[in-house]
């Protein structure tokens, strides 16, 4: 599969290693259809990281997944090696959005070769120092996270299914991670709690150093530990008028934060909050654009220079006099 | 009833003209109860923009109404020469909170006195340069813009409601409208769109310079018609831990806006734009502090130093490196 490439050039960037899904999704939304295109949460993310910092995924595909899509990765900075061929067909996803973005509907999920999926790390893999465990398994989150003992920074994601059914797994996760990125649903769902500040505040009594938590169309807000206190971050959402299809919105957004951190290097320890505010602008700025066109269309065609150019849009969104 | 006092210092400031309701609210809350308090639109914007600039208040009340309740805007720069005085009680509206405070449950609704409302103004009123038409009914809105040829910025809130009964009095009242302030879900309403940026965008096309959507705990995004342009700003929402009760938050925020605009006299003309961004701060300030607790007592015993502090908290909350 695709070999790595190099780094961006600026400051010596980490490789990120993510792990997760990479399926095939039928999407309908007001604004049309696509059918059984490209999509997974580690394609999304790997595609929006890409931006920033070489990226390593592992994941399983099945006997579906072709040299045209192998293609989408091969033009990007993202080795394929950590990816398994298996017998049967990809994760296959089918759903519907209403006008409202969040109000979604799963119409099919079939697992197919994602059921037995077990994440194999080629040995080299094994000494990434960012690492991102996109939504799977708590259980096999844990895992990579002990295969890989060099990491520094672990970014992690979960969904209401494992919190709802596997919480202490969840929770033993949470402890061994620094930054968790769930959306507000998530984030209520986890801590128990409907105010999403006090959510923030009991998931990192969990244990992770930081929490984003994504609130869709309304932006994104970051809080960071400092000692006994908890540090505020908010970005509102990017004005888009065109919500083509937001599936991998919140993928891309990891995919921005975590790419964008790895491209400081150790860089980010010192300043980690300041680093990380603007993580969470190039989440949303990436977010944005995956939402612009059905499936990864969008981030396919994407250049740096817009990545850019969004974040210094947002720049220009979030200013205001200091007196 | 009280007098006006005298302006605050630095920039002479202009004198707002509020038009509203003056009430008495039951509340119950996840947090608690208050019962038969004062409230009302005209009571919360007042004492949230008297932070900034003198306020006249333009309103009626019943005999239920006491000298314990003139009392709390005797105590500010807030002239209720125009509240007048009729025979009956006051406006009275009991409702429930649940844990999400948008999910808001009406349990009465007495209009008693403000049944009959006919705003009257003091003929100094008239002269009024800002001029803020709380939510009543769109024909009385305009009316009173009418009568006030002297005003050179007018603000403006409507409700569902009127939304759904006077549309046409709403479209006209927006034509004569500076700046619009309203929550999301009127927002959508009123443009007959879901997406919130392109409804700002066709509001914008009903008439005013610019649009206020407020997004509850999520922050509130600013449109401002710049020639064929549309230019935005969003800000966070305060990480309030506790809200104690939603009630008056949104006409805290008009009050903040509306008094923070006039407190800049004839300047904010000039930079119009980046003052209306810094009068949306004051607003989430204001907004913010009501919600703290029950009814007005926490406007009641406000400094205007704790709203500049919790303005520059703002600052800090949405900083972040401009590359």
């Amino acid at each position: 599969m695709a070999g790595e490439t190099a780094a961006q050039p600026g400051a010596a960037p980490e490789t990120v290693l993510a792990v997760g899904s990479i399926a095939f999704d039928s999407i309908r939304t007001p604004r049309g259809a696509a059918e059984r295109v490209l999509g997974g949460s580690a394609t999304y993310f790997s595609l929006a990281a890409s931006h920033f910092a070489p990226v390593r995924i592992v994941g399983v595909v099945g006997e579906d997944y072709t040299a045209e899509h192998e293609a989408v990765f091969a033009g990007r900075p993202i080795c394929t090696r950590g990816v398994e061929r298996a017998p049967g067909k990809c994760f296959f996803w089918a759903g519907e959005y209403e006008d409202d973005p969040n109000n979604r509907r799963t119409l099919a999920t079939e697992l197919n070769v994602f059921a037995s999926f077990e994440p194999k790390l080629p040995a080299d893999y094994r000494q990434s120092r960012v690492l991102f465990l996109g939504n799977i398994d708590p259980a096999l989150q844990c895992r990579v996270r002990d295969e890989c003992a060099a990491a520094r920074l672990v970014g992690g994601d979960t969904m209401n299914f494992w919190i709802a059914n596997k919480s202490e797994e969840v929770k033993q996760f949470l402890a061994r991670l620094d930054l968790l990125m769930i959306n507000d649903g998530e984030a209520r769902q986890l801590a128990g709690e409907h105010n999403l500040h006090l959510a923030a505040r009991r998931i990192l009594g969990f244990g992770p150093r930081a929490v984003v938590i994504k609130r869709g169309e309304h932006g994104a807000t970051l809080y960071v530990r400092d000692g006994d206190l908890m540090r505020y971050f908010a970005i509102g959402g990017y004005p888009l008028e065109d919500v083509c299809d937001p599936t991998g919105a919140g993928d891309s957004f990891a995919g921005g934060v975590m790419g964008y951190l790895a491209s400081q290097g150790n860089g980010c320890e010192r300043d980690w909050h300041e680093h990380l505010r603007q993580a969470v602008v190039y989440g949303s700025v990436l977010g944005s654009f995956a939402c612009e066109r059905f499936g990864i269309e969008r981030l396919r065609t994407l250049t740096s220079e817009e990545v850019h150019r969004r974040y210094r849009e947002f720049v220009r969104f979030a200013h205001f006099a200091a007196a």
